[in-house]
């Protein structure tokens, strides 16, 4: 960590200083510019508050050198890691493919995709029991009982699940969901983030709408630091002033993740575009640039949707794309 | 609510359209355009889901024409909402003045930046007892103990105060808080909204970083819909591609939401800019452009601030911002 | 085009303004709602300026229903329009290359990377020779030597070559340049287009930083309306709040100009990311993603570069990338 | 400046770049971390290409710590920038209204509006002749022939006249115009800020669309490079993800302006929002916020306006407005 000091500081500032950042058990190293000094702050500066220091009045910038990540960082664990769900895993050789319904709206529906979709190569079910919508007069999804017929599709098919948690207190329903996953907008409800790392289950992370790679990772390091390293990174699309589609796909978050980070990182072209028909090329992309898997939204009757419907593929469109995906997995064997 | 047609959709497939509408409660009105037929929906349409509808394979698109928020529209509550806490308000003829520091770090420095804020004007005491931070290793705050700490400077002050919640549990903590602050990374955690929206509590809901006026509106909707209609708007910076702010402070939200809604809305400086030079200004500029408070945040000695220091004024700093204000706000009266 | 009225509005008011649009040379059709009577403009709508009837006292919004851009647009010219260049195109069935160094820096440098990159399948030859830099204190380029420097290489290679323009009045010193490019931050310079649409060159234009699709094609239309019809879009990212990569890739803008237009799209991944080790994924992702071609930078001595080094590959990368590009080629063919 | 080092960087490559880095007129300090070598540059470093250095095999990042910006940084000219315009000025103790059309649309309509403007105490007038627009399709400006109205509005009332300019090849037309605008689309386009920096003429510089602080003072010291030292810099919005606005006014712009550039800084806010009824309160704002001046739309029939219409003001509300911000100027006398 450097710290940039302000024009005028004086020598007894600079001591002090320096004699304080000594009690936090670093060591410090002064280098003074024409304009400016500097001080590099060394040893184990993760845990150290950058704001604080920044705040200080005789400092004009802070900047980090070191990532304030250390459970999540590649450089502490140079291996990919693999995460093990059910019968299948993320991350590795294997290509994860999960697809299902927005939201669950019946058994028989869930039954239907669920066949289809591990029909075409899905890897897991997923369906939304508990919705997170804008409006409260939206449909909020069947809860309790989305999640019962996820485990009867589960039971009949074999194919593992991931649905939503929106909230702490409904943990005691996931017992047997195989992965959780934290929508884009509760990546920073830090106190979801730590209930689930005081748990063992895989939680499938998204990013959020208006936030950086580093702050994604963070929101990671929030569950790890508690003690559960089962996690998933999920690309989602962010906000710009696009309008075109819903959010904007950030691909190159792949590789620069893949570079940061040991976490297994798929994509979800779905929710990325909000619509159906750029679903397919997006996902090819995103194998090509390196993903471990894709989240993709399966519906058997995609304009009755309750949800999302404009975003939905149909088991036939899915099937397609699933194929299609197949072919650039096999090019880019071997080429990273 | 108007739906635009693909070309190409035929007679039966709008009678089709059509005859459902209807079974939802609607009217509908079809105009034919030389490349679009264009579909009217009349009747109260607050409650039906736009995406189902631009879901169905006929549909180019849907815009709505009405807002989807009812509570908050000042369409149907025209008068401004005056929100009654301890022995002040916010809304009407008060201009409410927030202040305190980001985090309670002991009874003492509460008690001495609240004496500190009263002297100066500051309406309500406010300070950071659960703290959300990007970094699971940086200070999460004091917790119940800073609940306490408020508590002690509120009956020696007389301040009502305001602090977060971050987790529906801790609720009970908060029963002799005047003020209970959402802040911007929960403003879509929709069970905390709900939550919150069970109680009888003022709620301050701050806008979240990347979210539009009319999401802000909705997460105020979803805490109305449960029957608490104490809500005082916050607006807060929202993320873009500038670096030299920490976020852009969206002053036009302040007269966008007067017309749009009749709930009261403050201004937080200190944290949409992240720097406390900047709090002076932008202190002034909301309260010209009308809005109904401020959020400012105050540290006794700001250099040693656990947490956003950079953007904290020193009581004497606040005192100043304070006079300023008082004279704008002089200056403003009747022109809107 | 709709346009919705303002509750209030008289009947009166009504029949005024229908009469002045049946005066513009359109139809109009009222819809008559709840709470807003809507009319809809039929005819040919193109050429009129939304932001006027928008301005109307009586009007609340407006909303285009066809799109404003005619030349540029698919639904009135359906195939995919292949750009003829020098020896080869762009469009239809070859997969454009266009490589070289962001600035041409001297004659050997050139004809060095010239022969490296043909080796390695590239099309065409890139190079900078007038350079927009951020400061007036930057390496502006070798301006009209640099151009020669280019020409003596696409002697030597047979390849075409790509080069940007900054100043209409520069045009004689392209006369031989095959592509002239239209920088980001010219993408909405409309005399620089509209010059450029009075010539028969080709131009490679580039989405500006901040600017829609819909805007994008609106800058084609510009140079399309002028009666050159020659022109490839260049999706080089677009300006968000996230800092790890220059900008951000918006790779979903290649099957929605695909869409839309029947003009070929390429993809610059070099300075989209800003970052060398992320081109080869951001390269593989647009060829998978059904892009028309790249333009990549690549240097013989990258770290020597005199701008842009961070993000150029070396020949030797270059000629890794390109392979791997031909595996996904291979793999996506006949996939859409 | 300072460089950070990437791991593993031996003795020999750190005394290479010093070395260099040395003939280049520099001083080095290296600095040495647990896990990073930094170097710090001293001396004269604005006119280093950070970038270049940065795409050094060996350097991880750069980062400045000095300004890039001379001429217009405020370190070396502490005092602020008069600009006088004719019988007035920009800047210091004169508060600036610049007022009047979006287009010259007729003589007439141009001399009535100046009147009026000029009644309700604009200090200029100012009126689009070439206009730049989205769409081709849409009107243009009367070019030549509205400087000309401009100009006999000048003459009558005595007002100084700002008008854009949108290619360097009609400079001979804007001799007797007073100030000569540059807009947001045109920030970055060099060779025309260059031609500018040739001339005498005081320039207003709008800030781009999506362009940060340092890139707007970048552009500002591309004109003055040249030797005109006469600017006036004008926030008029950015672009965000916020739809509801047109653009995002960014307020913090003005007192971060001020503490890095000694030039004076005001605000359009009939741009910046786009919508007529919210330019009061955003007039209001700036002028507590310590801008220097306002750009103000006028318009004597805005249903009737050929563009931005829905901008701008009649002359009454014009008069409102100035009344108001009068009042908010003697308020905040003194306070900064």
């Amino acid at each position: 960590m450097i710290a940039v000091l302000k024009n005028g500081t004086s020598e007894k500032q600079i001591d002090s200083l320096c004699t304080w950042l000594k009690t936090q058990g670093l060591d410090v190293h002064i280098s003074k510019g024409s304009e400016h000094t500097v001080i590099g702050l060394i040893g184990d500066t993760s845990k150290i508050d950058a704001e604080l220091i920044e705040s200080l009045d005789i400092v004009e910038t802070v900047k980090r050198i070191s990532e304030p990540f250390k459970s999540a960082n590649r450089k502490f664990h140079p291996d990919d890691s693999i995460i093990n769900v059910g019968n299948t895993s993320v991350g590795g050789d294997i290509f994860a493919i999960m697809a299902g319904p927005c939201s669950v709206e019946s058994e028989e529906q869930v039954m239907e995709i669920a066949k289809a979709v591990k029909a075409s190569g899905a890897t897991m079910l997923r369906g939304g029991a508990f919705k997170p919508r804008t409006s409260p007069y939206d449909f909020q999804g069947l809860k309790a009982c989305g999640i019962e017929f996820l485990l009867e599709a589960k039971k009949e098919t074999g194919l593992p699940i991931v649905t939503e948690i929106m909230n702490a207190n409904h943990l005691s329903l996931f017992e047997e969901v195989d992965v959780i996953q934290v929508g884009a907008r509760n990546m920073q409800n830090f106190e979801l983030l730590k209930e689930l790392g005081r748990t063992k289950k895989t939680i499938l992370l998204k990013r959020g709408l208006a936030n950086t790679i580093k702050e994604f990772l963070m929101s990671a390091e929030y569950i790890m630091a508690g003690g559960n390293e089962n996690i998933i990174l999920c690309e989602r699309g962010i906000r710009t002033f696009e309008t075109y589609t819903r959010n904007t796909l950030d691909l190159s978050a792949i590789p620069t993740l893949r570079e940061l980070t040991h976490l297994p990182i798929i994509v979800d072209p779905s929710h990325a575009t909000g619509v159906a028909r750029l679903v397919k090329p997006m996902a090819l992309a995103a194998a090509a640039a390196g993903a471990d898997g894709l989240m993709i939204e399966v519906h058997n009757d995609p304009t009755h949707a309750l949800c999302d419907g404009a975003q939905s593929l149909t088991p036939d469109a899915f099937a397609d794309v699933t194929a299609a995906v197949r072919k650039v997995l096999d090019a880019v064997k071997g080429v990273y």
